[in-house]
């Protein structure tokens, strides 16, 4: 058992932020290895060098200590750089959203998904949502308009549906292939489907 | 407790496939009224006025019987008639497919894939899969070669995710933005992103 006397006995002690950073590293931490099911707040205080008291003040439950674990963890999406064409953007935003998803976090958060209730899940593909999908949202209508402006995309492209193309064929094939988006299906995706539906 | 008695019990003798279309029609009773959950092997026999050993006989567990009741019982998604245009012929898709998911079938897949676990979830989804899916990304072939033959859609629309497309946006936002897809919403994706995909 691992009590409150860790709460002092860690190098140093150490102040609020810094102590987050310790609780959700090692709730990361716990998540990679030992998965949702068998981690516990027992786990992470021990893997954090603190008590669970230190845990329970910050968060009310494990499901949002996860959250937030996986909200913090999850790399941003970024900017794109202008590549020069619409083809080159796109394709580069696909390979960044392959990266967040192959991140440590990505990849925690798609075994948690497979592992947890249904109530939990709703909560966790929240996270794909906010943390992935919306920015990437965001990202394909600047690159859109980024083609508009350079002449490589039809300026009528603004239709709002637009941007979902992308996400939702990832997760498509992400879903019901269990593709793991190659190079080659990135570029098939962009040459066959987005570049025809914008250009010029 | 409904016992064996129940097998000769029913109005008449009845035969292997009409017995079994009456456990199956049971079955997806049971599913829309009480849930995946609720559902028992008891409750099926009884309203199919027959007994359990006649189900265990067919189906070795409740998840086979009713992956079973929800695949026969799933319409077809049939043929797509000539509407004279690509633009009619996808929008004529997309409702059919509406209204596979719609149907009595569709509504307990979903319900089931909201309440069962993951290994049974894998198997449900693959329900989806091989009768709304596969055979639309068939049809979408078909329609799409219809429109190049017709002139209406650009001869070298050949890719192998161009038929994903809608399939993948459907699921897409029923996932993440619980859409029904209302007429406009698929009318939106039609015209604003097959047409101009694969237009002449």
């Amino acid at each position: 058992m691992v009590g409150s006397r860790w709460s002092a006995a860690s190098p140093g002690r150490r102040r609020g932020p810094e102590l987050e950073r310790a609780i959700l590293d090692a709730a990361l931490e716990q998540l990679s290895t030992v998965g949702w099911n068998s981690l516990t707040m027992e786990g992470v205080a021990a893997g954090a060098h603190t008590g669970k008291a230190a845990l329970y003040r910050r968060w009310p439950s494990k499901a949002d200590l996860v959250a937030d674990a996986l909200r913090t963890a999850l790399p941003p999406l970024g900017r794109i750089a202008d590549l020069g064409s619409v083809r080159e953007d796109l394709y580069a935003l696909c390979v960044r959203m392959r990266e967040v998803m192959r991140s440590r976090a990505g990849q925690a958060l798609r075994a948690v998904l497979h592992e947890c209730d249904h109530g939990h899940a709703d909560r966790f593909r929240g996270l794909i949502w906010s943390g992935l999908h919306e920015p990437a949202h965001g990202l394909i209508g600047e690159l859109v308009r980024r083609g508009i402006d350079r002449g490589d995309v039809r300026p009528d492209a603004t239709g709002p549906l637009l941007a979902d193309v992308i996400p939702a064929m990832m997760m498509y094939r992400a879903k019901v292939c269990g593709s793991e988006w190659a190079d080659e299906e990135i570029a098939e995706m962009i040459d066959g489907v987005m570049v025809p539906l914008l250009r010029a």
